[in-house]
């Protein structure tokens, strides 16, 4: 998992590099104890705004209230035991408003030597947060996804759809955060091989997803009433990840590098007050889908 | 209280429609048991980006969630008392990197009947959220608040000082969010008719607090880069307020209007990765007083 999540992560901002006729920076950091990270962000170029691919390893010991974010859930214990960790994440913020904002997520954890029934397991997905909505992008998207969910099982795809249109959900704006996509957490039910086998499939996935969405929008015309509106949706985007995303809140708690963690929010949002679109508008499209998930795939 | 917060509501925003030019919006509600509140804010003008100034006054029933919300510690009971909260809170982001933002907030709680012991209280403050720093401004914004402070209790000022530095912290960037002024919490330590008037002329100080300021430094001329900082702080005041805001939490749960809220936010904010002030300028100077607070009266 470790070599998985640098190699993707090379692979990723070889990508987008490429896309965007513009680089990554790198900050690298090392821990005696063999953790170790590195924050790769592009913030400029034709194409994006800002995009985060983060790599980390870590090991160490976790605390009650780090147990908590991770798992979602109130730990049975009060020991601190160790744990091993590798995660890969990713968050893509376009310029243009017709392309969709991105995220993806692939982790491996292990507490303990990972022996004990229930000691590790995979979390992750990938979804969508547009500020328009294409069918077609949504739908080729989820697609993409539920192509490799069916390969392992025919229950995953309709489980971690559900699971993340839950996840990625603000209750005070009664919406959801973007259009889905899969999430999974605590995934332990098959071999591990075979879930990695699993996670790498869909890490491998995502270019193939969300690449020719970008190809089909970056040249659309815009104004400058959508990019406020993009704006707008990116506070919410802000909202959901500084007070709902286990992620951060688990990495705040955590200490490691805050700039690291917070890579995931946007170059620039928006809080105008109580900016209701107009009726029948495509903003106002977007907002009804995002109070009420689709089947999309 | 209630015709405390109603009618310094109105103050307020006359002053800074005259300072501004333009006006403020404003929304009314009104619940069947009583409560109401009215939001007013102003997005336009000369002067301020946003300004948001929130009457509410409440009356019902406080879930554990809830109380602990408001009073920063855990429920010492699973009952859900009856409540009577008023308050009276202000947000000023002015458009000049020049300007410091602003907030006040004074409220009135009381559970029950308000007879036991502890179980009514004030509350409130105002802080001053500097993007550029004019020592002046802020040694006249504090000693503003100290005068009122002294006139009640010579312990007043320089308890309530440190609590505003210690409450408006950001542990996860190690920064305080500005340059704090008084906050005061659970305060019930004199007769409540004594208090009200603390509270009082507290609210009556804010004016002459900030005002002056304002004239002092709006036609200052700044630069793109000098507001790409104040965007950049304002971020940060995003992340203390969604993530700690004591008000902000429990708003979001006590499931009053979400907009109401967060008129809190900045029109703008900016997240760039990992910004780092360069040695020596008036952005390293800002950032080092953030880090550790001054004694400013």
């Amino acid at each position: 998992m470790e070599q998985l999540v640098f190699s993707m992560q090379e692979r990723l901002c070889q990508a987008f590099t490429q896309v965007n006729g513009t680089g990554f920076g790198a900050d690298h950091w090392t821990r005696p104890d063999g953790s170790q990270g590195c924050t790769r962000v592009l913030q400029e170029g034709a194409v994006f705004e800002k995009i985060g691919v983060d790599a980390t390893v870590m090991y160490g010991t976790m605390s009650p209230a780090m147990l908590q974010a991770a798992t979602g859930h109130a730990p049975t214990t009060d020991d601190a035991p160790t744990f091993a960790m590798a995660s890969l994440s990713l968050i893509v913020h376009p310029h243009n408003p017709m392309v969709p904002t991105t995220h993806a997520n692939y982790r491996y954890f292990e507490f303990g030597d990972g022996r004990a029934p229930g000691s590790w397991w995979f979390g992750g997905g990938a979804d969508l947060t547009p500020a328009y909505l294409f069918d077609a992008d949504v739908r080729h998207f989820h697609q993409t996804h539920k192509q490799v969910c069916d390969q392992y099982d025919p229950t995953f795809y309709p489980r971690f759809k559900q699971e993340c249109d839950e996840y990625f959900y603000l209750p005070h704006r009664g919406e959801h955060r973007g259009v889905g996509g899969i999430r999974f957490d605590t995934l332990h039910e098959q071999p591990a091989d075979k879930l990695y086998a699993f996670v790498t499939d869909c890490a491998e996935a995502f270019l193939p997803a969300y690449l020719p969405i970008v190809e089909q929008r970056r040249d659309l015309p815009w104004t400058a009433e959508q990019k406020r509106w993009q704006q707008l949706r990116q506070g919410r985007y802000v909202e959901f990840n500084l007070i709902y995303d286990r992620g951060v809140v688990f990495g705040l708690k955590g200490g490691v590098n805050v700039e690291a963690i917070l890579t995931s929010l946007p170059l620039i949002a928006n809080w105008e007050y109580d900016f209701q679109p107009q009726p029948e508008t495509a903003e106002a499209h977007m907002l009804a889908v995002l109070r009420q998930p689709i089947a999309w795939a």
